[in-house]
Order: C-alpha cells, then structure tokens, then sequence
C-alpha cells in the first residue's frame, strides 16, 4: 500500500529521519523530455524555510536521480550518461529511481518523543498497528513523506501541459477568512505564530484544458480517483468538486449543467456545476475541487498526550514549528492531480 | 477500472437495461455464514417504490447466487447444495458469482433518448469517451448499478458485525434544512415533487467498534479508501471527516484531540476532532463522515440538452423520476463503507 | 486471486456443480464486433462428449451474456438490443458479465466423494485450505472452470485475428510418441481406454503475426506472463519456449539467434532459438512454446486414497472419465495465450 | 510491470550503467529482525569473479539500505538509528528502500554497441519498443537486475527459514551432462571458456517444510506464481514441477499420488509426482521444480548481428564474458522462489 496509480505509478519510501525518502516512478513515456529545473522549482515550493510564514528548518531537498534518466544533448539529439548538473532529462521507459538524503537528521531532539503519544499525530494509532515505530518526527507519517509525491507529481505536471492541460491551487480560505489576499493569509499566519496556535483552511484546484472522455464509468471515476490521491495527504479533512456540500442543498432546477454550444461547435458548460466530471469523466469543462487543510497539531502550547505505558501526560512541544502548511501544501495537491490525471490519461489512450 | 478492493474485492458489471446487473465478490472467508435475509432487506431499503418519497417503479431486485456459496443445513452442521430459498448460505472461499435480473426492461420508453444528451448526465462524456452507449436508461452509467454494490456490501457488513463493528448512516441535511426529522424530510420531497424538481443534501455515516489500528499509513489511509469507495458513487459531490470543512477553518489549539484514559484503560478521544482517524489508521473513536448528494438531475421540467449531433435542444423528461435519493442511498453509503473496512480488517490481519 | 490480466482482465467464478460457471471480461474495446458463432465454436472445441476419445458427459456449454454487449444491425450499422440469437455483437466498452448454467447436477452421484481425497486431486490440500469444500465433482478445483477462460479467450483472439495475430495449438506429443498422427492419437487414447487408465503428452502453441515490441523488460515479460497464464491451467505441468529444455544444454554458438535483413527491409531471426521472444519483448519472429499435460488422475482402477478422518483408503472410480484431455486443453491452452496477448497488446499501445 | 508480489512485493529499479539499481520492499512485517550478513551472503553468491568460472568483472554489490528498517540493539531489546555497519536490521511495516549504487561504468567501454543490435539479446526488440535505449551493457535488460531479486529474497528467506521452510537449488544438468559433479561443472565450464563459446543447463529447486495449504485455486496457483516468477529471470527458457515434461507421458496409473498415513497421522506423498503441489495449493510434499537455463549468448566468436540502421553486420565481442551463469543464477532463482512463497504465505495468514 505504498504505490499508487495504475500505469503511471508512485511507490514511495522513506522516514522523516531515516536514511533517505524517495520513490519509483513508473510509466513515464520513453523518449519524454523533462526539466530538471521544473522538478526543483516545485520541490522548493514544498520546502520550508521559504518564508517567514513557515517552519525555519532547513532542508536542501535536493533530487538524485539513480535509473530511468539519461541527460539529453540537445543539439547532437541523443541521450547521454546522466549527471547530477543535467538541465534535461530523457526518459527511457524504464521505472525512474529516486531518492532525497534525510540531511537534517538531529536525532536526539527526538528522544523524548520515544514513548510518547502526541495528541492529533498518528503516534498511538500506529504503535497499535505496527508495534514498532520510529520516534523520530513522524517516522512514516511525517509530513515530509510528501516530498516523493512532489518529485512525481513534477514529471506528470510537465507530461500534461505538453497536451494543453494546467493545475493550478490557491488558498481559497485561511482561519475563516474566504478568498483571502496575500495580506490577510500573512496576517493570519503571523498572529496564529505570535499566540503560539497553528491556522488551516481550504484549498481550491482548477484543472483546465483536460479533453472530455478522461475517467472511468464505474470504480475509476475520475472524482473517485482524485478525492482518493488528495485524501492521502495527511492534513486532508475532506474533498468537494463542482457543487459541492453547499451545491448539494439547492434544487435539482437551480444545477442543471445546461448545455451551449459554441460557435466552433464545441459543447460547453456554462455554470459547471457538474465541476467538469459528468458520469466519472471528464466533459471538456474545467475541473473543480476544494479540498480542507486542518490546522497543524503540533503547536507550542501545553498538550495533552499519552505516553506508550498508558498513563495521560501534559507536555509543550517545542523547537520549529509551523504555524500554517496551507502555502506549501499547495503543491502537494497539484502533485497529486498530476498524478492522478496523468495515469487517467494513460488508461485512456490504451487501444487496440 | 470495475474492481473495488484489494483483498475483499467487487467486481461489477450491468447496464440497467441490459439482460442483468451483478458482480464477483472474493475474500469472503472460508466457512463463514451469512443470512439471505439481511442481504434482501439491504437490497429493499435501495430498491424505488417502497414509499410515496421515492420513484414507482417497481423492481423486485432479486439477487441469485450463481457460485461460492452452498446453503447450510444447521442442525447437521454441514454444507447443503444451494437452493433460491436458503436462509443461511456458507463461504466456500472461492469468488461468489451473482446476478439480478433487469426486468423492466421497457426499452421502447427510451428511443427518443437515442441520441439526446441529457444535461447533468453522463450521456455526452459518455459519447466523447467510448463511441457507443447503451441509451436506455443511463446504461452503464443508471444509478442501478448500485445494486450490485449493496449485495457486496451486505456480505461485508455481516462479517464486520460479528466483530463489533456498526456501520449506521442518516440524512444530516436536506434541501439546506439541517438535522432535519422525518416529517421535514417527507414534507420537502413532497414540496420538490409538486413543483417538478428535486432536492439533495448530506448523509452522516457513523463507524462504532472498530478497533484502534485498521489501515494504511501511506497510499492506503482509510480516510483515502472510504472518500474513494463513497466518491464513485455517481451522485456524491463531497466527503469530509472528522473536523471537516467546518472545522479546519479553526485554531490547531481548539481542535487538539487530547487523550483521556478510560478506567479500564483504554484510551479515548472525547473530542474526536479527527474523526476517528489518525495517521490514515483507526484510532478506536467512532468513525464519522459526512457525504454531499446532489439533488437528481431528470425534473420533469423543460431541460437543455444537446444531441449527438451537436445542437442544442430543449426537451421534458417524462416517466417517473425520484424527487430525491437521500433515502435510498443510505444503504449505498453503508455498503461501500462496509466493503472499504472489511478489505483494510482484512488487509491488517494478514501476518506471517 | 481470480482475476487474470491488467487491463484485458478476466474475473472467474463458478464451481462444477454450483448454479453457474462465468466470469466478468473487462478491457474490451467499445465499438469491437465479435462473432458468437466463433466462441461457441471454441467452446465445442472444449466440451467433452464430441468423439468417442473424451468423456461422454454432455454438457450444452451455452454462454449467457448478462452486459456489456448489445447485438448489431449490420444494415443499419448501430447497435441493437441484445438477444440470445444475435450472431454479431458489439462491446460497449463496459464489463462483460456471463455465465453457462450447470445442468449436469446428478449430485448424488457424488455422495460418496463427500469424505474422500482423491490421490492427485486438489481435494486434501483444499481442505486444509479452506476447511470447506464442494465435494461435488471437483467443485472450483474442476476442469470445467476453464469454460469461463475459453469465453474470454473467444473475444481476444477476435481481436488477434484483425491485427493479423494467429494462434494455433496442436499435440505434439503423446504417451511417449512424438509428433503423432491423428491415428496415433486415436490408437493410444483407445487403448489407454481399454486397459481403464489414460494418458498425457504435450501440447505445441505457435503464435504468428504478432509484431516486434510486444511485452515488458522486467516483470511482464512475454514468457512470464504467458508461463503464468499456461501453467494456471490444472493439469499442466511444464512450460518452455524457444530452444527450451533440450536446447540450454547446448552450447552459445549454436543457439545464436542470428540476424538477416529480408529483402523488405525486415530483419528475421532463421533459427528462432530465443522462441519469438527477446528481453521479454516479442522480436517479429513466431512464438513457440511447449506445454506439458499430465494423464487425468481419474482412472477407472483401484487407487489409493484418503477418508477426511485420515484413513487411507482403496476405492474405484466409477462414472465417466476422459481417458486423455489433451484434445480438450488445445482450446484452452490457444485461449490463455490470447488473453495474455491481448493484454500486453494493450499495455504496450498506452501512450500520451 | 518493475513489481512483483500482492503482499510481500519487490518493485524493482536500475539499468547496468546508471546511477545505481534498487528496489522497493513492501511487505515485510513490523518487528522482525533480519540478518545483513546474510543478505551480503547471498549478494556474493551472485556476483561474478568469486572463482575461476565466472566473469571477471568485479562489483562490490553493497546494498544501501534507505528507508524501513533500523538497527537492533539485542541488549536493549529496541531499535536503534540505522547505519551501514548494523548486523541485525529491524523492519518497520514501512517499505524498504534500497539501491546498490553502479561503480564499473566505464561506459566508453561500449560505445560500439550503441548502434548494435547483438543476436539473442533484447537490443532490437527493446528498441522497436521504446525507440531509446541505454546501450551501455544491457541496460534494464542486463543480468545485473537480479541484484535487487536477490535483496528481496534474502528478506523473503528468513521469514520462511523461522517457519521452517528451506529452498536450496543445485545445478542439475550443464551442456548435456546429468547430475554433474563439481569437477565435472568445472571442466565443462573451463572447456567453454577454452573455445570462447558458453554453456547452458538446468537448476533443479527444492522447498522443504512449507506446510500444506499455501496457494490459490484459479488464478494464483502456486505453480502458476512461482512459474512466473522464475520466467522473469532473463535467462530462463523453461519450469517444470513435479513429474515435469518426462511424466507426463506416462500413464496415470504410473503417476498417481498414492498417500501414505504417517505414525503420526500425518498424511504424506512418497510419489510426490504432484511436486508438493495439487490443484494449486501446497500438500505439504517438498515442492520440486526444474528450471532451463540458457548459455549466455555473448561469447568471443565472430557474431552476426544488426545496426539500427537496418544493416547486417559480423562483430565479435570483446572484454570479460561469463562461460555459464549457472552457478549465479541459483541464488536468484532461490530467491524468486522464496520472494514468490512469502507472498503466497502472507496471502494465506490473512483472515477476519
């Protein structure tokens, strides 16, 4: 239950603390070009440290390709032996190892966290599980795990707008505040930080340029395949599309995904209510969906816990935190569009 | 893409006007007993016509086993041949082939669906993905093909009970009036019904008896599979859990789900902010999740359309529509929650 | 673990003397025609009772298609209800359900199979399995499982055929004779007969026509998927391809699949050592392979068996026994390479 | 199509001359330990230049561990942070990363062969199929792949060797001569080498101890998996079990499965014709299969091979080439074998 996806794949691996994260991508079409940069501008996204907005750990998060890649000489138009500087990546249809070295790995900031668990963390849920864990910030369950997700997600991203198609997500809501602007999300972070509390909200990602026909009828529908990647992320509370929760209140004759036809003849959806999924597949309209983001548990606050022999503990967590992870969950969630879409399109194009 | 699950799996197939409806279950366990009846009446609380709320037409809906199972004669204690009348049928361990006859199968209702694309349908996708549809009734696409889903779930659902776990949805909101009670329900679907339209709203899904540690950490969390196996039922537009989309627009302080420790020792999370899961695994607290269904599409009012040949229409539904679907939902909801947690009990308890 | 293939896939179900046998094809393209006249001549190629060589059990072996099909007005050039008499039929691109209804339920022929294992049979292994099991003739474990695997491969070798894809089968050895003569055939199986025992032999498969670039490098390799699809059938015991058992013993120089350019431009292999297959991937030239069938265990002689109390035990079969299946695996063998086939056709025609 | 395995599941990574080769491990269950020194062990079984018989290429194969496990501290009794030098390793339940990083890439070595396409090698196929290729020695397609089988299956091996399973492989025929002696491997061996020419044979492996009841009925035989599984091997021409290709054409009076009731109750299979396995499962018989091993087709002869641009062309390569892989492939085999069984293993233990 590590991989995810049918013909585009992600297996991912790793701890927070541990030797290394990565993955294995498999179906990147052989002989597709990439941009190293992309995958790093997206990466960077993800990391924090980028702001005063967010956590100060630092992490270079730098991607090492160890298969599936050579470089490619564009002028000459062939393939070469892949090095770390390579600005453009073939792929050669063959599954892509990777890995990024855990470099932060100060473990001893963890030990009190060894018997330890934390309120609203998987720590108790995953010792009743697994009965082993490592202690060590999250383990598995860290938020850092995600990092593979983007590095995947940046290849299909790029696969994608090569067919016309763009992802795009914004904070949609923070602390309550709907369509905030740059402004009132710093605002907001920034007192959250100042009383020591942590601030979610709601993401909204607009997919736009999908053909009509991507998805499947029944168990693959293309809303059943994307509530499913982005409910994966961690911080995940829920997932809507088109009308969504507060659409589903109205009347059948307030919804109706009426049809106009263009004037080149092509079929549109003005109001998109459906939020361009009819039946499980795509209609040529853009893809809508909202997702919500909860606030980060881990807060510099006295907590109430429990320690693995049983007994309830009090404790303030202390070190870097982050007050807000909607900014860099924003390409978490593209990622896992990506994803999703570029394997949807895939089960699609397959024929005789 | 018609296969759910991964140990506990469905696979369904049937248009709804086609010969029949039906599917394959595997990972019934070897020896289990399972009562008809309980599967008849799940099927019934689905089935139209059961009360002036829901659409008349009449469907008997009756399932027959084709494979996987022999009757029990409890008194020997022992497998019988299976018979249509069995009370109590046994796992052999082997797939469970089943079937449900469509017999209303008045086709000549829907010629002038031909080639009509009905707004909020999946017809024109349809089209643009496949190149052929069975027009009768929404085909593949119908809302019929839940059936199959019910059965499958009415299985899982008896082998979670006989381990303590319930699975127990209501409508939590209706045409915008929340918590609504039965008299408000039935006066608002008369109310739509009068004017030609319809209504939607949410269903509430509560999970009791689980226990701590079902599910995945990564690709597999149970908040994934369950928002995956609800999402592909055609007329859901949202899922959340826990919090939810209310919730995460609140302080990390506020929605801590600090622990308190039962006199007997277990573990609790009073406030179960996180609905029951942490980390993607289950945590013992009840699972809670709540789903967005959209109000029905075909009203019998004038609706824009489109046909197979590009041009805008309008047109009136006529026949006999459901005014809303909450109702007969519930157990579809329920089914698919079953099926999803009897596949993770299944995928946790596998061990060398 | 009844479901072959990835996205041509069967979903198998049914035991010998259950209601029905069946399964679910998914991956048919939408808009194939198929011929009926062409699967049930496959499926007569399966069935016992043809000659006076195989088992005189009659069985009618009439599959029932339940969805995903209609019929096809070929005038009219659209789709028609479906019938049980259409002669043409066109997939709809949505899972194809059937089912062939056991008549031959005479189950008190087999009271006396209730408590016994049968030596070579499956039937103490299951039990210890399963702790259940369908004492009825074999039950699951029955040849007659592979009526479902004949259907399936009815409609991927359709879809061979007009891509110029042939697979033909035949004996190529028999109790010892290589290469027999259809009266060689005839004289063994008769006197395998008259002495009340039977006789097993190999069967040879050519595939034509498949182009260079079918299959996967690493875990979907032609021979792997195609061994794994061959050796799922009951009774076989070995599988090889190209030069096989007898040609690894040779040395590297003799075995070199060297190269010549047609006058066409198209390099082909002479020798063919590496049986059509290079690095998984089909090279242009026929496919080969050899499949070893063991003589049925069923023997109208003494054996020496095991009561389910664990007793050994001597008894005689009685009732209708097939004397030789290797006539009746030719279908068989022939369909699951077809399914293999088709699927890593598909596979390999994915692409953005 | 880089994963094998439901469960216990090895995705695979890595061409010859890239970066590094690797995998993903999923499947292994929390809190068992596992020896290094025995995954080394096992590495160095298969890697070339241990003696006189074997190529001279020398590659350290140290696996780097990534991720899933962490060091054991006996004493303690708990786990410790991983490093390389840790001799008992931990799993986690998460999945195992690793990768052996390439360190002989002297890759100008092959500049020849970036046009050629070698007899009996998947240089053309693979080319016709992705239309790019790492030309440097095989690439995906090298032997050097199996390192990452041999990872996985040293993890497999020790979970079955504590539950008293043993696999052990020999070689059991080489260029023609039956059950050789070690001399006489060796003189075959050395007498290819002497003619710049290679050897084939056969390996002939045994499991011991696996308890009755291991194995699906229909489409996850246990025959059926392990053939895949040991055809996935890129040398592998042929699988046999039991009474393989020679019994089969017997009669079956000859072959039958007599049981025999042990002192102790138990029943057994003096026979074993079955090969340990009947109608899929395991009966509890050592499981005997036979494997074809094909000389390995780059030998220092005048070759007559393709250039890619359709051309004939005579070669004869040069460097360091294995006479016979034999003595290699068993730890591969072994481990195919065992990765094969945890799985089937894991399949069975899960239950409600």
């Amino acid at each position: 239950m590590n991989t995810i996806g049918n013909i585009f794949r992600l297996t991912s691996f790793g701890e927070s603390h541990g030797p290394a994260l990565g993955g294995v991508i498999d179906g990147l079409p052989a002989g597709e070009l990439f941009s190293s940069q992309r995958i790093n501008d997206m990466l960077a996204r993800r990391a924090p440290g980028r702001s005063a907005l967010t956590t100060q750990r630092r992490e270079p998060d730098r991607v090492q390709f160890l298969s599936g890649l050579m470089g490619w000489d564009a002028e000459a138009g062939h393939a070469v032996p892949l090095t770390p500087e390579a600005e453009t990546l073939v792929a050669l249809g063959t599954p892509v190892g990777f890995m990024i070295p855990n470099s932060d790995q100060r473990s001893t900031d963890y030990d009190r966290l060894r018997h330890l668990y934390r309120p609203s963390h998987a720590d108790y849920a995953w010792d009743c599980r697994y009965g082993i864990r490592d202690w060590r910030g999250g383990g598995r369950s860290s938020g850092r795990e995600t990092i593979s997700r983007v590095v995947a997600g940046a290849f299909a991203m790029q696969l994608l707008e090569r067919k016309g198609v763009t992802i795009a997500s914004r904070i949609s809501s923070i602390g309550g505040i709907a369509n905030p602007s740059p402004e009132q999300i710093e605002a907001t972070v920034t007192a959250a930080r100042a009383d020591h509390d942590s601030v979610g909200g709601t993401v909204t990602c607009t997919v736009t340029g999908l053909p009509v026909g991507i998805g499947e009828p029944t168990f693959g529908k293309l809303q059943q395949m994307l509530a499913g990647a982005i409910m994966s992320i961690g911080a995940v509370k829920g997932f809507e599309y088109g009308m969504g929760f507060e659409g589903v209140e109205k009347r059948g004759s307030e919804v109706a995904d009426s049809v106009v036809v263009d004037p080149d003849g092509t079929p549109t959806f003005p109001a998109n209510h459906s939020g361009g999924i009819q039946g499980g597949i795509s209609n040529g309209a853009p893809i809508v969906f909202r997702v919500a983001v909860k606030p980060t548990p881990t807060i510099a606050q006295p907590l109430h816990g429990l320690t693995d022999s049983g007994e309830e503990v009090e404790f303030t967590p202390h070190g870097r935190h982050d007050p807000c992870i909607l900014l860099r969950v924003l390409p978490v969630v593209e990622a896992m569009a990506a994803i999703t879409l570029a394997d949807a399109w895939l089960m699609r194009h397959t024929g005789f």
